[in-house]
C-alpha cells in the first residue's frame, strides 16, 4: 500500500457544510474517500479525452436468431483478441442474449471496437463503459 | 465573503502527484480551487437529480421563416414569464436565429419549458445547460 | 424553405409501436419531427467531436464581490470579442450574478474560452451548452 | 423474427444529405439501421429515466490488497444474488483487479448496487453502463 499524504484545502464554511451533507448522503464514510473518488473520476475522464491506455467494458444486447450474428461477433472479437481480456455471455430470454466484453487498449481503439459491434445487423444495443486500468488511480 | 475553513484529506502519494498534474494542466492556480470546483459540480448534479431549485439556460436555434414560430416561442416564454429571467436573441444568418434563455425554477419545470420549445415546428436545436442559483455553491 | 423529401425506413412492428409511444410521450406531433430531431442531435454531437464550427452558450455563476472578478471576466470576453456574440447579465441575489454568453467558433476554441472563465477565482459554476449555428441542421 | 413495417418520414433535402453522410461515416450499411439505433438509444434512456426494468453492467477496478475488500465485494454481490446475472474477474496487474458485473433489475436498484460497490474502501473506480434487457428494442 502506498504511503498516505495529507492535503489541506480551504473552503468557505457553507460549502464545507454542503460537502459534509453530500458525503453522508452518498454513503461514504469520510470526506477523504469522497474527494479521492471525485479526483479519480476526473482522471479517468481525462485519460479517455486524451486517448491514453484505458479499460472499457462493452455491453452488447442482441437477438441470437439474427443471421450469423453470433459468428460475426465472435469473429470480430478474435480479430481484436490482443485487446479483449474477457467476454461473458448471458441468456436473457428465449431470443435475447447479452454479452459484456472487457477491453484494454488506447481509448480510441476501444471506441472503434465498440462501434464495429454496434454496426452488426441484429445488434439491439451497445453501450461502452469508460474505466481505467487503475495504475493511475491508486 | 464567508469565513474560510481548512479541510484536511489523506491521499496516497501517487494519487497526490496525479492530482497536482491535473490541477496544473486544467489551468487552476491551486488544488483548493480545483477541488472546490469538483465538489460544486457534484452539488449541481445532485440539485438537478433531486429536482431542487436550479438555474437553466436554454439555447435555441431556429429558422425565423418557419410559420409563426417566433410568435409561438414568444407566447410560450410569456406563459412562463415568472420563471424566465432573460432572453437574448442573435441573428446568426439570413435565416437562422439563436436565442439563449435563462430560467430559474425547479429542475423539472425548467426541463419541461425546454421540452415545450423543442417540440415547436421549425426549431432546429434545443440544448439545456444545468446550472445553479449559486446560493448552495458559495 | 427547402424542398421536403421522403425517406422510407423499415422497422419491426414492436419497435414501431414503441416509437409511436415515445413520440406521443415526448410531445411531438408526428414521427417525422421526432426522427429529424434525433438526427439533428447526432449531427450536433459529431460537429463538437470533430471540432467544426459550432455555437456554444456558457452559463456563468459568480459572486460579484470577488476581487476584481467582474473586471477580469469582462477583460477575458473582450479578448475573445471576435467569437462572443452576446452576453446577458442577471442579478440573482444580493451577491450572486449569472451570465449567459453566446460564442461562435470552432468547438475547441469555445471550450477553451469556457475553461478560462472557469479558472477565474470567485467563479462558482460554469456550464457549456453545445449547439450549432444551424446551417447544418435545416 | 418480427414482421418488418415501413415508416415514411419527410426531411428537407439538405438534412437528408447530411443524414446520408452521417450514416456512411458511422459505418452503418443503410439509413434504416442507423435510425433504428437512434430510436433504441432513446428508448433505453427513457427506461432508465423512468426506473423500468433494465440491464446494467458495473465495471469495478480495485486493489485486491485492500483489507478484506474482495470478501466485502463478494458478500455484497451475494446479498444481491437475485439481480446479479454474472461476474467476471480479470487480473490486470500484480495489484489491480477489474470485474464486470451484469445486473438485471429496476434502474434504481441497479444504481444502488453500483453505489454500494463504489463506497467500499479500496475500490478505485466504478462505472455503470446502462443497457436494456432487449425485449423493448426488438
Amino acid at each position: 500500500m502506498p504511503k498516505l499524504e495529507r492535503l489541506s484545502i480551504s473552503l468557505a464554511e457553507p460549502l464545507l457544510a454542503k460537502l459534509a451533507a453530500l458525503v453522508k448522503e452518498s454513503g461514504y464514510r469520510n470526506r477523504s474517500e469522497f474527494i479521492r473518488d471525485l479526483v479519480r473520476d476526473r482522471l479517468v475522464s481525462k485519460q479517455w479525452e486524451k486517448g491514453e491506455e484505458a479499460l472499457g467494458t462493452v455491453t452488447l444486447v442482441y437477438n441470437h436468431n439474427a443471421r450469423k450474428l453470433a459468428a460475426r461477433l465472435t469473429g470480430l472479437q478474435h480479430h481484436h483478441h490482443h485487446a479483449i481480456l474477457a467476454t461473458t455471455h448471458v441468456h436473457l430470454s428465449h431470443d435475447i442474449c447479452a454479452e459484456m466484453i472487457m477491453i484494454r487498449g488506447r481509448a480510441g481503439d476501444i471506441r472503434r471496437i465498440a462501434d464495429q459491434m454496434r454496426q452488426q445487423k441484429g445488434v439491439l444495443h451497445v453501450e461502452l463503459s469508460m474505466s481505467s486500468t487503475g495504475e493511475k488511480l491508486a
